[in-house]
């Protein structure tokens, strides 16, 4: 679980809340039409951007960014050295025993395809459009936040004009103007709450999270790449160690 | 038809319209020469930035995005599966009866080129050029709504400072500096409101749902590469699955 | 003459004045100092930004931009179906008559490397090199108006900030105020108006210009190398209906 | 010289000074403390972001930008030809005695390697790693004056913020309020100004230029290639003119 | 030592604080909850936005920014004509003994890889995707910090919006309307600070730096396949001189 996200949630709605609070009482900011304008035009602006199906995901796509275990790349290089010292030993063939147990679909697949003999050019081929689909799956999530976190200042913007144009329609009472300004200003301050302390930084998330586990992907294709031509377990090693940083290479050799 | 995109309209929509009228009257909303000067600068600046044939196509482009059925990548795998099967047991040329009852201008073009005998490599640049064109007349009417997306609220705010400058001029009377900065500040309201409910969210699902059409397209490509090839449908069917969420993937083999 | 250009500067304009006019009188949005350091401003930015010849080429642009007729690009699709067939019967060489009548000389150009007996490949390269020369032209001014765009509205603040200095440097009579910083907000109003009804809009159509220009000349490199190839007519025509939006596509072949 | 550039750079402040002076005295306008800390502080953030070295070397990059002679594109197709000329004639070796009368040190460098006999396409790899490298040597001065235009106007933000406050933290006698708040808004002016009229149009020209003198450079690698190669002379010289607008291109053989 | 950096950040707060003092005291810009509130939101949407150990590494970041010491690109130009000198009279084999003395450890691995044996064309592929992934964990410093940049100023407009709220909230006394409007302008007068004196310009210096280490690593790779495939040392320097500006080069042959 990662909990970088759910402290940074916390903490800074907590300091909002806190510096809020050291002002004044909570009850002047809490202002329900000024949230349904924001939090409702934002939904609907993104319902008319998005097709449904994509924007209803939108929870399952967070909750897997949050909770989801990563693998890391480090983990992966012994298995491929495995992999490339069974493939010279006993030919690629005898990795069929080992497929099955694999969990990840992505190295599944594959393994498999280089079991199954198709050419290395190939296999090549098809996990790269896999890669390809899975960024433009990963960036559909990343883009609706975006465009709520754009959506929603404007929204923010249009409640604030609103309360303003009626203000100045009525001001015949100077000691009314100050909290119909109050008022009419705190769905710019909602816009920019949800903007900047939850979509975009959301976003933010899950684009590192689609960087993060694209490049376990790439390793993979890599590691499949060697493993199917048979390269020395050595190389493949450090083929697979030119993703990783320095401090994280530890090799199974010793030299 | 595409729900989400009326109900995200008429939802934000209802929701700014309630917020006006519980603040107040809707009347001090409506102003015709405010919403003349927005929608027509808007509309003025985007004739002289597009030529007046592709604005015109506006509508059709918008009813398309809103009406027309969208075709599932997955139903397609199946097709070429087939597509496939047959040409592995009758030769390509066997296709030739199946092209005269696709529906698909894209895919009977590329299916009957490969039956007149066309090179791969051929066909493969005369469908990529086609996608590239595609690409380029959808985009032109993303473009044409972002840019209506980017006048607006710069009109809106032209209007606002024509209404500023006339009230500055003449500020004899203080009572009526209220209602006229609301007049001036209607204009910049309807700029945010056209450019934030209307013409970016329908720019941004105008490339939606192009990008939802070229990834059929593309799928299209490598399955008329595959048929072409000769390729064994068990591996067509292996590389079309690439172009799809593993949760859509189904096989028509068994293992 | 694209009619569009100028009915939406003059529909713009128009309505600016209208809404002036319907509020009080011209006379308040005249004013000489703001327009000078608004448009002289902007002028002087971009005699640093470019070159001297390059700004005093511009009314030549915008000249050709409104007024030069546009080649469509299906009108070309028969010429090279006649070339392609000439040239299978008669040899590439029989085209050589034909050259000395061409009007447009990047084509011209393309037909006589052809006639010369280059190779496809050179022909193909200097083609586009070419055609990379033609669109950093095109770039060249529509860089030069929307940098114009991006100077005119900072150029207009200066000018307000200028003004609103000196408003409030002497604030001994508060009636001066309004008239005073009407005045100030009159060069963000010409910024506004330069930028938004002239220079971004112009520096959009050049834009669209650029782009129908260079698909048309991307159209004769496909068919020049076609013809030079010894493509079947009916396979050149094939090709270069891709570049073509499908209710444009007339065959001149029946099938 | 660049007329232009000094040209646009005094107009521009000429008519900033004109409409200063034309609504009362420059002493309102003139702050030492403001000055401090846009221009102070905009170098600050500089040379935060850039090594030492090169922001020194600003100065000299800027006095080449505006007084360094520029060599036309056109003057170099008939050296080029000459060179075919001699080349195919006497042998590339030939060209050896010119070599050292160049003055050009990247012709010279391109030329001398085809005469010690390098490979064609180790010649190209050489020369445009280091067309790549004087790019990168450029971007670096239109960055540090982007950057430059970019921050100055926050360093203005800051300034007007820093006097705001201290205006309203004391707003006892309202008579004071509006020199302090001329005098707080002077440093957004400065920041709007050095910007505008000196950082973002200096930037632009840099731009400008590098793409002019690597427009040159792009033509001398074809050139080189084309002799080393042994083409024919009018075939260079076809090939070069793709470089040259069409009103430029002037053929040295008669056709 | 990166002496600029440290002067930048100095002397731009030097100005800051010497502009507060001359206007006033220093007091009225000191407000905990002000700085909690930019600083803290800051930190909570960096911790959504990046995964915690990220965020972690931060402050080593920034010391090797400022204290490792750069290794200039043209002292490996010696390094490389030495090492080809070597290779070509004993054979690359005779490299072994300089390997265990290289500190930089990717010459190390580059040199070791093709006394190893390896391929020409592997060695490139594994330096340049280590390359790659060196690139990418720099974006991420840069990223952070242009994050944090991004984030701050929108975390001031929050703050100065809670500010302004509450004042309007009780604007019984009008006196204490300027001193409540001071302190709601100092989250935004921080947030400027923190963006444009520490943070962007922090991420501008990383990505400054990132580029002149990858141009080194750039250039040994260019050495390492030079070495390897055999070069002539005058043609070694001569490609690794196209790295450097032309004043930085020497030649170690007469000609």
């Amino acid at each position: 679980m990662d909990i970088a996200t759910l402290f940074g949630i916390f903490s800074a709605f907590a300091l909002v809340i806190t510096a809020i609070k050291s002002g004044g009482g909570m009850s002047a900011f809490i202002n329900i039409p000024s949230f349904m304008i924001v939090a409702g035009g934002t939904l609907g602006a993104t319902f008319i951007n998005y097709p449904l199906k994509d924007v209803l995901r939108v929870g399952g796509i967070l909750k897997n960014a949050v909770f989801q275990k990563k693998s890391a790349s480090q983990t992966w290089i012994p298995v491929f050295v495995d992999f490339a010292n069974t493939a010279r030993k006993e030919g690629v063939l005898s990795l069929e025993g080992t497929v099955s147990k694999m969990k990840d679909p992505f190295l599944k697949k594959g393994i498999q395809m280089a079991v199954d003999g198709l050419e290395p050019q190939s296999i090549k081929e098809i996990l790269e459009t896999e890669i390809e689909f899975i960024r433009s799956r990963h960036r559909l999530g990343v883009d609706i936040f975006a465009t709520m976190g754009a959506f929603s200042p404007a929204m923010g913007l249009i409640g604030t004009l609103i309360g303003l144009v009626q203000m100045l329609q009525s001001m015949e009472d100077a000691s009314t103007i100050g909290p119909a300004m109050a008022i009419a200003l705190i769905t710019t301050f909602y816009g920019a709450i949800m903007a900047n302390l939850i979509f975009l930084p959301i976003s933010g998330k899950l684009r590192t999270r689609s960087q993060e586990e694209l490049l376990v992907k790439e390793l993979m294709v890599e590691g499949v790449m060697a493993v199917t031509k048979g390269d020395n377990p050595r190389i493949v090693e450090q083929k697979l160690h030119a993703f990783l940083s320095p401090r994280l290479r530890k090799s199974t050799f010793k030299r």
